[in-house]
């Protein structure tokens, strides 16, 4: 992984403010993968005390958007094209943890794959496993004016 | 629809601790449908400004669940099996509107789809199109212990 | 749609082998969309005597490649990226009818939507929806030489 | 994988006239995995000469079916429920192979995974990777009568 590779993927987690609402931390990382964890609090909660589906989605969205960041050359950056989740288990527990992997980089898009684990008493149990596509884009290709239905894609 | 598919669907919005910490909000819904919106706030943003991918999949899939819920018979409710998330556009504006509607509706499982639109300048723009599959489970059967790894399905 | 495109998506079904294999048909299409239908044989059937899943999905990720090579410039054509299908009902009947629709098509990828219904007695019914993404590729800048692992993304 | 499991994995791909027309054969599979290989011929191809995506989605769901099945109690078998595949490369070569694993086995539902790979000059190549649901449903309780729309879930 480069050091531009590096502060790409750093930049993705400091500059996305919904992954700080929710408490979302950037772990390890480097050339095509990445972990992240979060704090199960009740805020994230739906309406049976698990953890909301929404919230398993948008760590593993903004997961497989880190891992795929660390593959792109130095002129580029990543966007969501599409993400799939399966829940396998309803998740509790204090900690989720996820770690998504790249399964092919290429010139126009990334496919990476992610899988959400709860830790409790010392066991790990997968509670979602994520499929999603990336576009690779130029860099600073897309900022927001406000106006909607931007044309980045 | 019947009063307790009205309450079914009213609790599931209610009771769910995310979708309030989003500030989603139920509208109009009936037998088969569910609408909602969301006021994007800057905590909903992602590193370029435009609204985050999870707030996307959070929104569809809460309002999935709507729909799916209006649908069941009286001692049941829905829990999502899985939800596939494609991203037209990247989404700004000031107001996210959504609607599901159920594809089909069975003993044991409900399809549904959902389309995310912003509104602007009195236009509406597709920004996302979710397709899910929810499982049809006995009312109250599940609850969170706290312990991970709930056997539900 | 221009004639170009109007040649582009009838080539699609006339080069592809499998799709002669299976007994899948052209029909209508214009600009963003395109219809198709497969004459239900035993060699379709899976083993409990309903069409088989590869059949429905063969047949939508088809039409959705027409739908999208209707919305292309000149000199384009289009791969699929992804396909997800969704099995609302086991699929029996004498004829299968599809229908793409485009969500939308931009300078790399065109998302598509496709319906798969069954005719029985007068009535249809959905049996299969799917969702897709499509890169957008330069005409002629795909082609087998028969060695694995061709990089066109 | 009890006895019964074995012979209902057999029975899956004896039965299954579709994976015949195809010349998809079962290799080896245990408790939670399957195997499966398929020889590419002219007939399999898509427009460009490779393997058409709908022989990838069909080995990649039968697979995932054969993987399912060893799992399920005596007296249920499984029907795919969805299926989402990504397409990392053009598929070309001679053979393609196609493992699927379960991701978790319960009592309404299995979540499996199937990875599609072509083999040329020693070396292997994914060029799909497939993450579906399937539905367990009682033994013969699916069997068609020819009439469209039947409702097995």
């Amino acid at each position: 992984m480069t050091d531009a590779n590096q502060r790409l993927v750093q930049r993705i987690f400091e500059n996305a403010k919904f992954i700080h609402s929710l408490g979302i931390e950037l772990g390890s990382f480097d050339f095509g993968w990445c972990e992240t964890t979060v704090k199960v609090t009740p805020a994230l909660q739906q309406q049976h005390g698990f953890v909301h589906a929404g919230v398993l989605m948008t760590l593993a969205d903004h997961t497989c958007g880190g891992a795929a960041a660390s593959t792109v050359p130095a002129d580029k950056e990543v966007i969501t094209v599409e993400n799939k989740v399966s829940f396998l288990r309803p998740a509790s527990g204090s900690i989720l943890v996820c770690r998504a992997e790249v399964l092919r980089t290429g010139r126009n898009l990334v496919f990476v794959e992610a899988a959400v684990s709860v830790e409790d008493s010392g066991a790990r149990f997968m509670v979602a496993k994520a499929s999603s596509t990336l576009a690779v884009i130029r860099l600073d290709s897309m900022r927001s004016t406000g106006s909607a239905g931007a044309k980045a894609q």
